[in-house]
């Protein structure tokens, strides 16, 4: 009974890159550590975050964007400033001078506090990323009424 | 009565690019057909998406902005991976492969259950977009009063 | 009491481009002057919004930062078309033609109307802006958790 009235917090993650990703974890595990109920979405560029290390695509298109766009979530580039990667570089740079957690990491820290995190099913069937090439985490792939669901339960709601 | 407790959705639509539009009418649709109540603002780029396909813009600055931002939703490139069209071409194809609908029968959808669609004036007159140049199921041009009238009330609140 | 009433927003804010952050302080102004009680929270490029006209950075990598991304709320840019400063030059043309006041200027509407703004202290240690750079509106510079309290209570919360 206390668990139902856990205040909740819903988030839309649309972006791929590794400063919105950043933010988006460091809401979500500060949101779980607080002791909110915390969902988290992942549609389109959002998916990398869910990613295995892995090759995905079997049409030409899809193939061609999962090469371009392939691997997990350490390949995720800032914004701006990447510079063909030199910018992530330099971030992750800085972020450990600093002694911030790696994306990974604060990944790891969400699912240890119980974050529950889902596919967009639809943005996977266009992308062309199976949920068996996804970490092993992801509750499940979802449509968008389920989103909707949770985002008018939620009490904070963001897309990123 | 029951038309007074309806749950709400607020979307501030900023974002003129076709993926971002895709998950703005994902969302908005979905939650009309959860029985919500659905207002959309489109504002700065985000406006290409009520346009029709007509030039705009008088000065200028706004000629030269209707050029090269001109056309209608049909036009929105994606985010990333844009390549000089070839990825918006490439991501309609993948869409229409995995039977998802384009981003104009989308609106289409949105416009029949009945989610309601603002301009935002200040940034029609920024631009130099009027209303006639928009199309008819715009339901008015408003303020950013109006905007936070609708935001309060609303259950889901998102800025895509 | 009726202080305890008041409706409130939340607005994170993530980008440092100046179009933007023109919806954003919109927004937070618009909400202010409809009696809601305004919180806004920057953070990495939304910093600069707060920043001083000064040079920041310490180690190599915060230098290079602070001299690619630096300079205060004049120097943002807009997210398209800013053609290496034609685009922002060009839309301040545009708004000062149709009597929109600048980002300056509606930055410092916000701080009149007593809107709060909030330095995020973990992009500020990432990207070395420390609080004497920044202008002396700024509230406070705060975690994570006091964005999370800040966000569950309002009825309107934006990623921006």
């Amino acid at each position: 009974m206390a668990e139902e009235k856990k205040k909740k917090v819903s988030i839309a993650v649309f972006s791929g890159d590794m400063d919105k990703l950043l933010a988006a974890f460091s809401i979500a595990t500060g949101a779980a550590a607080s002791n909110m109920d915390v969902s988290m979405f992942f549609t389109y560029w959002g998916l990398r975050a869910l990613k295995k290390k892995v090759k995905t695509g079997q049409s030409l298109f899809g193939r061609m964007l999962g090469f371009m766009y392939g691997g997990d979530i350490n390949r995720a580039t800032p914004s701006k400033m990447n510079f063909g990667g030199i910018g992530r570089w330099m971030f992750k740079k800085m972020m450990k001078a600093k002694n911030v957690p790696s994306l990974a990491d604060l990944r790891q820290t969400a699912i240890d506090l119980g974050v529950k995190m889902y596919g967009c099913q639809m943005s996977m069937e266009v992308m062309e990323i199976p949920k068996e090439k996804m970490i092993d985490d992801v509750a499940e792939c979802v449509g968008v009424a389920f989103y909707i669901e949770h985002a008018q339960q939620a009490d904070v709601t963001l897309f990123i």
